[in-house]
């Protein structure tokens, strides 16, 4: 995958045909959607073949298994039409080489950080730990946080040049997209702020001029 | 939920009628049917409501996301018709106590040890920690491996009498039913080696057997 408009459009919890829509409005500037369960349980996985129809699709499973179980989530995600597909760090590494192999060929995304306070309690005092081990897992990137932007480059620091960084936590949680993008991050996801918005081709071109500026 | 026959049956990887004829040729004897995402994903959430006219269903879905997403993961399984649900600890309090509450009365359990080797990468040595805070967040029991069911009696002692212990590992992964029970467990949790018996009915009997013994 490829991330030359720095965005990822988040579609958490939207219905099918509104989650397809929004994605076409904004078509042009988006690198890819990420979905997650919320969406996938309502629609079932065939919503994920109908947004690949307009821009490669992430999805975000964060996928937190025994090894086994992990790859078959993978791979009915990818089956399914997923691009890529974000699985859980804290797991260990051989549920993250097992699921990124899984993947055959499409990207596996490691989350090593997360953003909402319970993240304090067991997850972020690992994080870099689980950033080296996606790393040799051959994970594509990881997941770190546009709200604590010096994560993100504590981050880049670990993973070097060739991993992807993609950070949520832009606009209602409180991101910069121009500060992520600057912190080290290819790539943030932005949810709400973009599809609740009125306008949201004109929200679009806002973060794209923030990471401009 | 009850468990007074000290057997979930784990559906992990069965086509959907497969899953659901092999569920009514054991249901005098198990306590829940256990389904994760790999079923869920081929065959829609509706499977849940087949399964839950045969026995109470446990969504295993390790749900480990954001409070508000953890939530929305939880309410799309309740309203399927799961009388529990399964999210992991490591997500910390606010993930755990948010997924619990979304349960509307139903029952959340809380993955605080799994029995793969990477989770001693990550998880072990918070597992103490985690089953006091799912006490705290309001968890009804939580997952803790057959494999060791001296981890099984160690985790009894932190959660106390009231809360329940699940425990997956028995059968195909090494772990006996028997001594599982005598260490503390409400019940165990078996997939492969009763679904893929050429006779589960006597599968399931031996089991029965061994926890009397």
């Amino acid at each position: 995958m490829r991330f030359d408009n720095h965005i990822v459009l988040a579609l958490d919890d939207l219905a099918g045909d509104g989650a397809v829509e929004v994605a076409r409005q904004l078509a042009h500037g988006l690198d890819a959607i990420k979905v997650g369960y919320p969406l996938v349980l309502t629609e079932g996985l065939a919503v994920v073949d109908r947004l690949s129809r307009v821009a490669p699709v992430i999805c975000d499973f964060k996928v937190a298994d025994i090894p086994a179980v992990s790859a078959m989530i993978v791979q009915r995600a990818v089956r399914a039409g997923a691009s890529g597909v974000i699985v859980h760090g804290f797991v260990g590494h051989d549920s993250v080489a097992e699921a990124v192999a899984a993947a055959e060929g499409m990207d596996g995304f490691a989350v090593t950080e997360m953003s909402h306070p319970g993240a304090l309690d067991y997850l972020q005092d690992r994080s870099e730990e689980m950033a080296a081990m996606a790393r040799e897992a051959g994970a594509a990137g990881i997941i770190a946080p546009a709200t604590r932007p010096e994560r993100v480059s504590a981050l880049r620091g670990i993973v070097g040049t060739d991993m992807v960084i993609l950070s949520p936590g832009v606009g209602t949680q409180g991101g910069s997209a121009g500060t992520t993008i600057r912190a080290g991050a290819n790539a943030v996801i932005v949810g709400r702020s973009l599809y609740r918005s009125p306008d949201p081709p004109a929200a679009l071109q806002a973060l794209l001029d923030d990471m401009m500026a």
